[in-house]
């Protein structure tokens, strides 16, 4: 690196991220290797790194990408979108263009420091100036339409697992809340936090992506003595107990991660994302008896146990019965009939509260599902085996849904989806 | 109290009021010497005390609302409802009843402690369960159409003040978002809490009150040094520099607080509480040079200093020019407008992001702007000097508008509006 482009770059980065130059050089010059350099360069900077300095800082980089298996903060910003883009390398130079931003808005940090009297928009829309990282993760993943569009040539990258989620009973999914080209899941401990990231990403990509739908929500976690709970939904009852652990990686092989041969290559290590924005009519669920709620979901209320047992992870016992004979757990409760399949997934859900729907009047609440599996197969396998007799189905409405290919990690000097292009 | 009666609430109260007992009895008496006892009785339990040990709790108690003068917390769930009642009496008794449930949930305790195998629906719908109260305030008031019933017979009680706000320059208040005949802002620092306590009040208030419309908030509050520093707007201006001082019982007095001989006499020590639902064009904004965004708000982007100063709190000097002699900040800046008058607001201002607008694809995105004042006509006076020459303008659309007269607070003892029925 020349003495001048030393001094271009003192101006253009954060003093933080100054400490750093001599380490990162190298990580440029691997970057301008790659053909990075100049679409970085074009936003006004080049070094991106991970600063491990930061509050409340997730890693970037990594095996996996971020706000899959991190344990979910407060707040997420959920956006589908389409891509405007033209060709396969201009989708490329989107991912290249949204790599260095990425990093950066993980670190915290502005994506410039503002000069004053500027005669050009700020490249930071700035409200998150002076709020740390707050533990943001930010999820990328291609949906099945990308793989549709012949502009882009990427047909016979297209996993065969990845296609639209097929009708569910009683599903009404409206077409302004389904699918779209590509998503970002922006989490964070801050909704201003999560919501500037995808905003800035979003701007950054100006007449490359489009907004299709997007949708926030929120997860309050009890803590008891120090100890965290599983959050409860909007219909009291706790979700997640079921989780896979993040910390067994025999789990997260078998649950989450695409291995060799599961899938195309270039998703090894990555995940498939599935959301449900899934309406809870809550005017009637309070109508309903404690008896009812917890037969619903085959659970009780407030221990978050099996019926007739006490404690939230105790054993479930599907064929326990009562004194009269009857089975504790009725065969048509949500957790007897997801229990009837095998297959599992890791669920991050997010309640949310959107004001009311206009012709009903009735709260626009209920839950952003997001579960994440190493093939959609695992949710469509429970998904149908909850099917019509599902006892919930009186209480929710499925109104949109999205399933998207979420790539591999990223390595430092590489790109987001950079494996997309270069492996089969 | 007799020993039966005692026997009684042991079952009723947690463990935690338990304590209280003897201490209660006193205010118990006096309750049902108001009248009040057999409402609130009704609903399973009659002793309501702050409960002054509970985490992160604001007293329900007071000579003024909380919600008001208190500091802002992170989230808000602000609801505009009609009421269905068809009598004064009717609509006393809702407030009867929403009186000790108000004092629970600021407790951040559950409605009722549920007890297994019910067969009745929980009178707690339970997802705040394990949470505490979170800094929750609730702040109740009534808006002009509730003086227009004449079921209520409260035509005389309105006070002048209180009327719609007029139209303003480039309004398009939407009917969705306008009006109501009263509103519950609840505030909390978990925007679980906040939902639950207006989920719970509205179902415990079934057929007495509809949901007319409703709006979840937030707002990001940077710590700088462990100092609290003025929160940014979706603009990424600081909102709430001017505020005055909660801490300032003369500013307090002359902003915030009826005063006698202010309004009718049964609002001394309330307040009126405007909201405007107000959506920031986000994506012509972030089009527009830093200079621009600066020029309209009248201060610099990063400090919050007005233009030509360096700091957020400088004085500012309306008549200071530049070099080649024009004002630094621009006359037809928002700050230069807002100031031509003497009158002052206590802004509590938070932001939203309710996914898109259907028709346009922009976010749906923007300020829920929530002022008091002892009369509408400061925030009125305000925003007529605004007018049409507001540079702001080209960038924001006022689509949702209320007036609502906040009750002075709340004594042991009484209720919710009490005065509004009992005193001229």
């Amino acid at each position: 690196m020349t003495s001048t482009d030393e001094k271009w770059l003192e101006k253009k980065i954060s003093r933080r991220n100054m400490l750093k130059i001599t380490g990162a050089s190298a990580a440029g010059a691997a970057v301008f290797a790659s053909g990075m350099g100049p679409v970085a360069k074009a936003f006004g900077f080049d070094i991106f790194e991970d600063d491990l300095t930061a509050a409340n800082k997730i890693s970037f980089y990594g095996k996996h990408q971020s706000g899959i298996v991190t344990e979910a903060p407060a707040h997420v910003y959920f956006a589908s979108l389409n891509v405007l883009v033209q060709s396969q390398s201009e989708l490329q130079e989107l991912f290249k263009l949204w790599t260095p931003l990425a990093v950066r808005l993980m670190n915290g940090e502005q994506l410039e420091e503002l000069s004053h009297g500027g005669f050009t928009p700020p490249k930071d829309t700035g409200e998150a100036k002076g709020l740390d990282a707050a533990n943001l993760t930010l999820t990328f993943g291609a949906g099945p339409s990308l793989f549709d569009n012949n502009k882009l040539g990427l047909s016979s990258k297209r996993p065969d697992e990845l296609k639209d989620l097929p009708h569910f009973p009683k599903d009404q999914i409206e077409e302004k809340y389904a699918g779209g080209d590509l998503c970002i899941q922006a989490c964070a401990d801050d909704p201003q936090v999560a919501f500037h990231a995808v905003r800035n990403l979003v701007r950054a990509a100006s007449g490359k992506v489009s907004l299709k739908w997007t949708q926030t929500g929120f997860t309050s976690t009890p803590k008891a003595k120090n100890k965290k709970e599983t959050p409860r939904n909007l219909f009291a009852f706790k979700d997640g107990t079921v989780n896979p652990s993040p910390k067994s990686a025999s789990d997260m092989k078998e649950v989450v991660w695409v291995q060799p041969n599961d899938s195309k290559s270039w998703m090894v290590n990555g995940s498939y994302l599935v959301v449900r924005r899934i309406q809870m009519h809550l005017e009637t669920w309070d109508r309903t008896s404690l008896q009812g709620q917890e037969a619903t979901f085959g659970r009780h209320r407030d221990s978050g146990a099996p019926i007739g047992s006490k404690k939230e992870f105790d054993e479930v016992d599907l064929d326990a019965k009562d004194d009269s004979g009857n089975p504790h757990i009725p065969a048509n409760s949500h957790m007897a009939l997801a229990r009837k399949v095998k297959d599992r997934i890791m669920r991050r859900g997010f309640s949310y509260s959107s004001g009311l729907i206009d012709d009903t009047g009735a709260y626009d609440a209920g839950l952003l599902f997001i579960s994440f599996q190493k093939n959609p197969d695992q949710f469509i396998n429970i998904q149908n085996a909850l099917g019509r007799a599902d006892k919930l189905n009186e209480y929710i409405t499925h109104r949109g849904s999205g399933v998207f290919a979420c790539f591999p990690g990223i390595q430092k000097g590489s790109y987001i989806g950079e494996k997309l292009f270069n492996i089969l």
